[in-house]
């Protein structure tokens, strides 16, 4: 045995990186030697909010968003509409749609997009509870009212279909059904846009000025 | 504050991810919620092989290269070299040296490099330690004799001035300096080489056949 390795533990170390998304093996390594050989105590802080975060932070009861209490900060903000209720797919989504401002109403969050072709049944997600809120049964029991659904999935092809099967489900209980647009992204110029991107963009172009 | 973001700890979560090598903002947020939303105990494991390596894994007494032991399995080995000397920067050289299978001497990692620049001084690395060991003084106390002295930091500037500062306080001491050699890469083309690079490479030309 004259070849160097790993000793165990960092082994161990760099497996465990390997979980985390879009660290490769190399970059496990990376990240483990400098979690062994950085200064001070920022290892073990890491350690311990991860630790930490796993302890305090639990999904919101009503719309299941993460959050340190027992209802997110949406959910519990009575200045929000509870009418109008946007369906995302992840904690995450909640997050860049509240840094873009532009929504004031009350979320639902899947943890997941239905997949048929990676084994995804819609029973997997928030879905059961997504429909109990569509036909006016809140998650604490009390009485919810929609008026408008927006469908904000990402514009895949699991996003679509995650979109359309919860519309089709709707269809009848909810005034307004809607689907987030899709189009140019700020900034895009036409030359670079695909195919569907264009198509999208066309098909849900709007009237401007007198036009 | 109707805005809603981060709970607390996730914020102190993400702020620690940032602080690992090549993980900006969106990353730490992208991993923290892998670790608060991924099921069964691999974030617990995660914090738990920090933790376990930061406790485990110590520098090597002799060359400074990680180890779970006293010293390092280079260093124990004795059918290795020991009048053969490589000098790298990092742990991860080590490992990189071992895997290529090509070395069968002794190592000595500087954690490293000089760079005035940066404001990084000779004192700040294990040189110190280097220059004893090179003048015959091992570690231990026990008398070191060097052969060969391989200079193998990285081929950048920093790199390089650190292979001459030490190149020049070896001269005398040790029967040979060397430097490892820089050329094309295994596959590289000519025609995508940088100029240093080619420069280097037609330097650096051997005699192959009859030549």
């Amino acid at each position: 045995m004259s070849m160097m390795s790993y000793p165990p533990v960092m082994r161990r170390l760099v497996n465990e990186l390997t979980k985390l998304p879009s660290i490769g093996e190399k970059s496990a390594v990376r990240l483990a030697y400098h979690l062994l050989t950085s200064a001070g105590e920022d290892s073990l802080k890491l350690a311990d909010s991860i630790r930490e975060a796993r302890e305090v932070i639990r999904l919101c009861e009503v719309c299941f968003a993460l959050t340190d209490a027992v209802q997110c900060s949406a959910c519990l903000d009575s200045t929000r509409d509870s009418e109008v209720l946007c369906v995302v797919e992840k904690p995450a989504d909640v997050i860049a749609l509240e840094r873009c401002g532009g929504f004031k109403g009350r979320y639902h969050v899947l943890h997941g997009l239905w997949s048929p072709i990676r084994g995804i049944s819609p029973e997997r997600t928030t879905l059961r509870a997504l429909l109990d809120r569509i036909q006016g049964r809140g998650p604490l029991g009390e009485k919810e009212q929609i008026r408008e659904l927006i469908l904000s999935t990402s514009t895949t092809v699991e996003g679509d279909a995650t979109a359309l099967y919860i519309a089709q489900a709707a269809a009848g209980s909810v005034v307004r059904v809607t689907r987030i647009a899709q189009g140019l992204p700020k900034g895009g110029e036409l030359e670079y846009a695909d195919d569907m991107t264009l198509n999208h963009a066309l098909k849900g172009r709007r009237a401007i000025g007198n036009g």
